[in-house]
């Protein structure tokens, strides 16, 4: 496929990307499939660094989520490889043995044990890895890694994604740098996307990994583009920096939701195809997972998504998905607005809505559908992106 | 919108359709919201007939449903009244008195009790239904009813339909003829779809009711387009006829199985945009339902589906869909063809895979993708179309 024109949703500016201390980096082209750009990344961490991770729920996940849910077990990391181009994904016993073979090279080039060696992949499923050229790339650059910032990962592991992807956050002294990547096959449970999140300070694996998990429940898994679930999904959160842990854990905690917010949005930002963000936000439902449910089924019905493309404010077809979420919803009592202008009332018509107004809000490129329920409490913000023919392009047209 | 072109999948021939004994009809224009075209429908049943019924399972269903759901609750029926171009849907109290409004003309007209009306209603969501208007054309409709093939209703019931649907099954002495609509918005529970089966025997309501519920799951409820599902979902089915009852309860079911198989189909064919009509057949997984939900994922996939516009064999999508669908599956027990070429084979792609004749295959119209999953017995077939350029024009550029 030819590259993809810019996704207008790019955000102006990204944050001012400084290297993490302690964090040397290095990226290559591996020979395998793509040209002319760097397709692997080497990340070697210091001694004493914990690491945390989420992986993607299908019940048939690629070789490296196998490898890397395991690796995180122990709590420590000291490198992380990631190659673009091949997910090695449905690959069998072949696929697996293409890890074991990649993380011992690393972890020999990086003098560290193979369970502190980190993999994910990225790109076609069901064809094997060339282990071999992978392996020979992160030998190479294992010798060339140097303290710099993450801007040629975030660059290296991309795939059909439109702009690279990074946010910066401080919590007092500490500052967490992530970056990832992620265009189509976005869903809960992660997308095809894989983002690392790097924190300067020393934190607890236990409560690293908690807040990772608390953290992408409310961001990457409440983001969709197409409702389809990759095989590959993988977040991976490294604490690096000895020295003394940070006081106040909470405002890094904080700081991890930002940047982990910050990179959900642009996710839905590059959606194959996008030219609208469309942020759902749900309110007076029976409970936080009963919003999020009834979120994510208007962000992943068509008819939505193609409305918001056609600019129109079609609120029966939000009800609509309202309606087949399953979760408890009183048709009389909903409220939609569609940014400020509430288009029903009570399960009616508003009769104050005009038209025009609307049409006027419609023609936005960040479109707000704000749904109260009127039962509960229970809230919960999605994010998607619209259904245009660029998705139809991108995904079904590359074989015409 | 401009009148849309015919499916390229509509059936070549569809069976000659009969008058129904006993069953009196009439079609007509009630000037609310289609022009040059019959948008009214009135059925008439002899004394004695009984109903069952099947609905949206949505949370949000329109008034008609409401009112239907209640009025099967009797078993018998005396009349139907149908309206297409206003869902009577997310209209409140209004809607609900709309309702009764007309099922009093329509009884009134006919000579029947109130809850012995049936209502179904289709078309745009929150906008009241002009009640006396239609309960106007109900009351020249019955004075017009008369003996004559379901041809016309089958017209008279569409939407965004770009062809009529009805089929016939014979049991012995006894016909059973169903008609439906229905385009997009067509999910699992039933889509934006009407259907009515009439049988020319007397059959006990509430055998009628298991027999519609377990034929409804495995045909109107085994077809997706987009899945969305519509507020207004209704399968109605009629006993008609005086006389014995048929002996043979088993050929009848089987009967009423066939129309509703042929009119699932159908729906399929004419899904918004369709190009190939796909046909998702689940085996070895570890229950029926289990295999359903799997089937589904399959046909919800917009990856899946956009490949199959792509005239691609993207197995690699398949595989995501088995894992998104949260089922028990085995990767590398995983084997998939498309026809009857398998390309992949517990969980690898197969060797003897040879891609031109895949492709070949994959140019034709009718596509059959079959998974088997090697866990146990549990089977399901679930049908829907691709997902095409088509589809967004007519859901997305209406207003451009």
């Amino acid at each position: 496929m030819d590259q993809l024109p810019v996704s207008p949703l790019k955000p102006r500016m990204l944050a001012t990307l400084e290297p993490v201390t302690g964090l040397k980096l290095a990226t290559g082209n591996s020979g395998t499939r793509y040209k002319g750009r760097d397709d692997v990344t080497l990340a070697i961490f210091p001694a004493g660094t914990t690491v945390a991770g989420v992986f993607t729920k299908s019940k048939c996940p690629g070789a490296p989520v196998d490898w890397s849910r395991k690796a995180v077990q122990n709590g420590t990391a000291r490198a992380l490889l990631v190659n673009a181009g091949n997910a090695n994904a449905f690959t069998g016993a072949v696929g697996a043995a293409a890890c074991q073979t990649t993380a011992q090279a690393v972890a020999a080039a990086v003098g560290c044990a193979v369970d502190d060696v980190l993999l994910s992949s990225t790109g076609v499923i069901g064809e094997p890895l060339e282990a071999d050229a992978i392996s020979a790339a992160a030998t190479v650059l294992a010798a060339q890694a140097a303290e710099q910032s993450l801007e040629g990962a975030a660059k290296a592991i991309m795939t059909t994604d439109t702009f690279p992807k990074w946010a910066v956050a401080k919590a007092g002294d500490v500052t967490v740098t992530g970056i990832c990547k992620g265009s189509g096959m976005i869903a809960p449970d992660m997308a095809t996307m894989l983002g690392y999140i790097m924190i300067d300070a020393p934190l607890p694996a236990e409560w690293l990994q908690s807040t990772l998990t608390d953290v992408a429940e409310k961001t990457f898994n409440s983001i969709t583009v197409d409702s389809d679930t990759s095989t590959s999904d993988t977040v991976l959160a490294f604490a690096l920096g000895g020295g003394d842990a940070p006081g106040d854990l909470q405002a890094v905690g904080a700081a991890i939701f930002e940047v982990c917010d910050q990179l959900a949005e642009m996710l839905a930002r590059d959606g194959e195809g996008a030219s609208k963000l469309i942020t759902i936000d749900v309110e007076g439902a029976q409970t936080d997972a009963s919003a999020k449910t009834i979120g994510l089924s208007i962000a992943n019905s068509p008819l939505v998504k193609t409305a918001v493309a056609g600019q129109d404010a079609n609120w029966g077809r939000v009800v609509m998905a309202v309606g087949k979420a399953g979760e408890p919803a009183d048709r009389d009592r909903l409220c939609i607005w569609f940014g400020p202008h509430r288009v029903a009332e009570n399960g009616l018509r508003d009769p104050a809505y005009d038209e025009e107004t609307v049409s006027a809000y419609m023609q936005g490129d960040e479109i707000t559908i704000r749904v109260e329920l009127g039962l509960a409490a229970g809230q919960a913000r999605v994010r998607t992106c619209d259904l245009t023919h660029g998705y139809i392009t991108i995904n079904g047209d590359y074989r015409s």
